[in-house]
């Protein structure tokens, strides 16, 4: 349903149409690795020139930008100071490329900035191909960043690539009432599986239940997690979608069937910790139920990328899937956004409103 | 080149032939869970009278008991008292199935006890099938509970199914002087991988890398296994044979490469624990790596066993495989013997000479 990234480039009239010559691009630069919660000090705010358009090239504003976990996880990896990472949708406002005119919408890992020169052709670094946006109304065009995004794919793989649960296992899953988490329940019961959430307030619980159709959710922050595990998977545990790591994921995991499976797809409880933390051992529970266990990153399945896009539209079209928003607003505040997440102030997917 | 287990039973008349009637069977029975190291204590030692020989049973007599770290690990799995589990290698002393002749040798899951009565036809309970040992002359008998056995299938398909290494890759292997670990690691160089290992005395580490061909051997109690890695396995760890769980496989985990495989065999270093301990969390690496990490038991691999036996045995006489065994004697030292591997006594195999 997304067009991919095609390798036709042709000349257009559009170029800069409309387009003050006066606009600068703004982009947030990591200049300081986080210590503990990410902070506004830690990166700098940049003006940049916008350049000419060449042959085949494309000028994005964004309109919403994501924040994801991931990006207090990965900026390690990078060398400073550097470009801070991220997804987002942005409005073509200038074009030299007819398969990307003006006034469509592209979903980009074009990282923290306002303005974007892009030739389409050219692969993106991070998480997400670069996608024309098809017509998705009636839904805004911030879930391309959400349910028909990255997060999308991330539950839709990782559920059936990396768990493949079968109708009538039970799948556990935390960080449960996040962007993926409250994905992935809501395919695992369109497969048939008994699903039980953990999230951090009764509300999100609340909603996971009554909203979703979990089958049981418990906000870790106030049960017992065995005993909750006891009342909610009395079959115990298949399929475990591991989004927090920590030592709830080690109590989970200790409670598995034979042969379970575990999708480890972060480790937001230890993000911000400057010594990777202490956790109860997992090995003797792996090897005596053999369990699998396999981390992933969205993008090993670029290839299929409009798989998982496809399926999560066609549910959403049949009401079978459902999706909530937290929206941040404004450039200045992205900080603030990540943090948030962070915290778990978000049920759903969390983006920034650029203006 | 083992015989498996087959169905055809037919009488004899070697029934009780050269058994005196008197012969009784000895056998441990646990009676109390281990706390700790297992203790003499936590068995009781009872005598059996020897049932006439029905059609097609054979009656057995042990040689050689093995002693392995799982034996520590499982046995919270029965309801008291129970048997003794574990392997041994036993001489037919009485027959009345024509294919289990008096005076061949069976290995199988007896559990700790000097005689048995058993119909080859039914399937043993514990991680070995039944088999009938060909002629593996020059060879001792016991190696049937080593190299050409349970722990030689283990190293066999555990590092071939679930590590899958490529040459040129490092694999790195914990418990790496024990029956597994010091096989895996020569099947690891047959592959024509680097291979480093970690074992718990220079004299084991000497023993790896100039009998066995290690690349790299290092004492983990005198070593700072990061440094170790760092020194050891230059381009990081691809595989990972896991024996023993512990800080240190979080140590070593932590230093894999995109894709790493873990082999989850074993995890001896807490064994002996009475509460699971805490460990560095995996969770970021397994994410961020993309780290696939499965416990196994190697009877998963039951109907591929000769596969296993017969590869390990082409390369024992090809003179590319290399054992030591650790030699108990005693039927009433098999507590001390156990104690004495899960304390690292042994280099390679741990057997008990019954007699």
């Amino acid at each position: 349903m997304f067009k991919k990234l095609v390798s036709g480039v042709h000349n257009t009239t559009r170029f800069y149409s409309g387009v003050s010559p006066k606009i600068k691009s703004r982009k947030y630069v990591l200049t300081k690795y986080f210590q503990g919660e990410p902070k506004k000090s830690d990166f700098q705010l940049v003006e940049e020139e916008i350049p000419e358009l060449k042959d085949g090239e494309i000028l994005t504003e964004a309109e919403y930008l994501s924040v994801d976990p991931y990006m207090r996880a990965y900026m390690i990896g990078y060398k400073l100071p550097t470009d801070m990472i991220g997804g987002q949708v942005a409005k073509i406002i200038a074009s030299r490329n007819n398969e990307y005119p003006v006034g469509k919408y592209v979903c980009g890992s074009f990282g923290w900035r306002t303005h974007t020169v892009i030739n389409p052709v050219q692969r993106t670094t991070g998480l997400l191909p670069l996608t024309l946006l098809p017509d998705i109304s009636p839904y805004p065009i911030s879930i391309a960043l959400g349910i028909l995004g990255m997060p999308g794919n991330t539950a839709y793989f990782g559920l059936k690539e990396i768990c493949q649960p079968k109708p009538g296992e039970t799948i556990v899953i935390t960080g449960a009432a996040g962007a993926v988490g409250s994905h992935v329940g809501q395919i695992g019961k369109l497969m048939g599986c008994r699903v039980v959430g953990f999230a951090g307030t009764d509300e999100k619980c609340k909603y996971l239940e009554q909203e979703l159709g979990f089958d049981r959710a418990f906000n870790y922050k106030t049960v017992d997690i065995k005993s909750a595990l006891k009342e909610g998977a009395p079959k115990r545990v298949d399929c475990y979608f591991d989004n927090v790591g920590g030592e709830i994921s080690s109590t989970i995991i200790n409670y598995m069937n034979k042969y379970g499976r575990v999708a480890v797809c972060g480790s937001i409880s230890s993000y911000n910790d400057a010594k990777l933390p202490k956790v109860t051992i997992l090995q003797p529970a792996v090897v005596l139920k053999e369990l699998k266990m396999e981390g992933f990153l969205v993008n090993r399945w670029t290839d299929r990328w409009d798989e998982g896009i496809n399926a999560n539209l066609i549910w959403l079209r049949e009401g079978k899937l459902k999706y909530q928003e937290k929206i941040y607003y404004g450039f200045d505040n992205m900080v603030e956004a990540l943090v948030g997440i962070l915290r778990g102030e978000n049920t759903g997917k969390a983006v920034v409103k650029v203006n």
